[in-house]
């Protein structure tokens, strides 16, 4: 029996890990006890962070509930979300539209609605048109692509934040027609504050920062034989443009409204964003379709 | 505004947190988004890869009860409780006892109970005795130090698995006499099975290992003026001494059960160990003392 030390114990860790029968979980728990370690050594972790740590991962858990995913929040203010859109950028065939982060706000089975129709139930300022085209990226139009959008109200609230009973709204599906076009009617979202009640929200307080994102429109596009493109559209006109708590605005998906000419809707302030959809390659789907109430453990 | 790619958001998010104002926070998140990054970067995570881990942590989160500490376990199997052990004994002004893992199963408010008698409800096998000193590195005894143990029973179960309403059993609180002596009466415990019924034991068996802990006894001692000592005493013959699932064991914590004349309890078999506790230094204190339902956020 060998005495481990705070180095030896790596190997040790590795080595029982080596009977791993998957190769990719294998590689990615190989690479996270390393990293682990590397930083608990590099901090000299004492015993009272390392509870006060677990401690806080616990209460990131239980803060999830249906309708919550403080997780997904973690990661979005430690920027790993950002990384990962990012890594996933990166490796496709071809560039398309750029990714932002899904965030711990979307929700699967909105209502599917008829190409201009509002997601908005009860709309207190001018309602705006978003429209544009979904195409490959050779420019040959998509009809019948997925268009799954939600966002915040004029307040700066999602719906299970505005509504006692999380009821949906702002938010919507819809399908391109055959010139692979959409539009639908919304309001500007409000920028606004991450959850600030939960323990990610303390850790972010602890930071000085000031939480804000920029006001921005969720995007999720789905057409087969593509990649599954997670983005979002942001107003460059937002105090907090330049200062994202998490890490999602990239200068091509920062829009503004105007007076566009050819609206589908005339007579109402519209963005026209076109958004263009890569071919699927092996292995790069990106995201798996699943709410955060049924998530599952890793390698199940 | 600057398009960021997944090696500058390191920077990007290291700068949004710069305004930390507990200079310990920022050194421990600040390494900790690197390490996170250099980690997604490293396997290339992908956001299926993602959002499976996002699940996983929410489990783990969700598994945690009054009873039941599943991100201990988690820490414990991947190896991180013994690096955290391991770089705590090193900093001691001098060395006295090693430690080893608190684990999951510790609780607050136990019995105490008499010297002499047994912490064990209704034991189906012989009993046997633990006792010794406890002293500080120079020998002097530590009269009316706190010594707290806990341990499975003989089928490897402890109270909160053995006992449907987890009433206490299998553990209590001993202080020591005027010559810092201690002993008890418990049973052999077996070695058992990590829980794998939740998300941690999933991952377990997907990498293929046994999931087993030897027979040991758990100690927590303390002594006004020295370190707080988490420690555990391992039996020698037991069939997984040397493959530990959490990297507990050292040679110097392994005993075995024997006749011993000195055994303050005649007739019975025994253990002696004698303990040694550092002098505590500044900001070296070995845990808070939590029990797991009440831990707080980071840094609230």
């Amino acid at each position: 029996m060998i005495d481990l030390d705070e180095n030896t114990v790596t190997d040790a860790t590795l080595a029982q890990m080596a009977t791993t029968a998957d190769p990719r979980l294998k590689t990615i728990m190989d690479a996270a006890v390393r990293h682990l370690h590397a930083f608990a050594r590099e901090v000299d972790l004492t015993p009272a962070e390392w509870l006060t740590s677990i401690g806080f991962l616990t209460q990131v858990g239980k803060a999830c509930t249906d309708i919550r995913q403080e997780f997904i929040l973690l990661s979005d203010v430690l920027g790993l979300s950002a990384v990962v859109n990012a890594l996933h950028d990166k490796k496709a065939a071809e560039l398309g539209t750029q990714s932002s982060l899904l965030g711990p706000f979307f929700r699967e089975g909105a209502a599917e609605l008829p190409l201009g129709a509002s997601i908005i139930a009860n709309p207190s300022v001018p309602e705006i048109v978003l429209y544009g085209q979904v195409a490959d990226n050779d420019g040959t139009p998509l009809p019948h692509a997925l268009v799954q959008v939600w966002q915040t109200d004029e307040h700066g609230l999602y719906d299970v934040q505005a509504h006692a009973d999380a009821h949906m709204d702002m938010r919507g599906n819809f399908r391109t027609d055959a010139d692979g076009r959409y539009h639908f009617r919304t309001v500007r979202p409000l920028g606004y504050s991450i959850p600030m009640d939960g323990p990610v929200g303390k850790l972010v307080q602890n930071q000085g920062r000031h939480g804000m994102r920029p006001s921005h429109i969720h995007i999720l596009i789905t057409a087969p034989g593509h990649r599954e493109l997670v983005s979002a559209l942001y107003f460059g006109d937002d105090d907090h443009i330049g200062s994202d708590t998490v890490f999602g605005v990239s200068a091509s998906l920062v829009v503004s409204a105007a007076n566009n000419p050819d609206c589908p809707i005339p007579g109402l302030q519209s963005v026209r964003y076109d958004f263009r959809m890569p071919r699927a390659a092996d292995n790069d789907t990106g995201r798996v379709g699943a709410d955060p109430a049924s998530f599952q453990p890793a390698a199940e």
